[in-house]
């Protein structure tokens, strides 16, 4: 339950979260989530390599029918962070409105 | 339902979520916030003044025997944006947990 401020950037947050919902070991074309989450070329690039140096998204480029192609997929790690981190939002969101919950836990 | 930018940062979010807390109509002492959330003075008042030109805190210095007081509360709208953001959060996480539930309850 680790409130991870990599992730919680929103366009990332969204990133992973359009991941992990492909399910697992399933990987999207650069084109298509840029397509689907709207996001300009060079901001999906930029927030991608981010995610990759955290080893939370892992990207391969190649061909399909001699076009360059960039893949992207979640890691295990990735999952698991974002996991903890919607744990910790979810937590957060709990606090906010039953403030006197942690307390009463307690007695 | 609505995703709040603003409200998002981190620290924001968590200046929210403890002013939420408070209950309505609660104030608290910008020190007592500062400890509370463990910020330097710089970054508390940068956010809170964020906060407030959006209309989601009002601030109001006065004195307490003498010596110079800041309070802070969150208003109608700010409660409204932090509730609004939490349930956009809980859509994404269940969304990123279950990802055909959105399609699902189209049939």
């Amino acid at each position: 339950m680790r409130f991870d401020e990599l992730i919680h950037q929103p366009t990332r947050l969204k990133i992973m979260a359009y991941l992990t919902g492909l399910g697992a070991d399933a990987q999207v074309e650069f084109g298509t989530l840029q397509r689907e989450l709207e996001l300009t070329e060079g901001n999906l690039s930029r927030h991608l390599a981010r995610l990759e140096k955290a080893g939370y998204v892992r990207i391969e480029k190649g061909y399909e029918k001699k076009r360059p192609r960039t893949w992207i997929r979640l890691t295990g790690a990735g999952r698991d962070a974002l996991e903890d981190h919607l744990a910790a939002l979810e937590e957060l969101a709990r606090t906010a409105r039953y403030p006197g919950a942690a307390v009463r836990e307690e007695q």
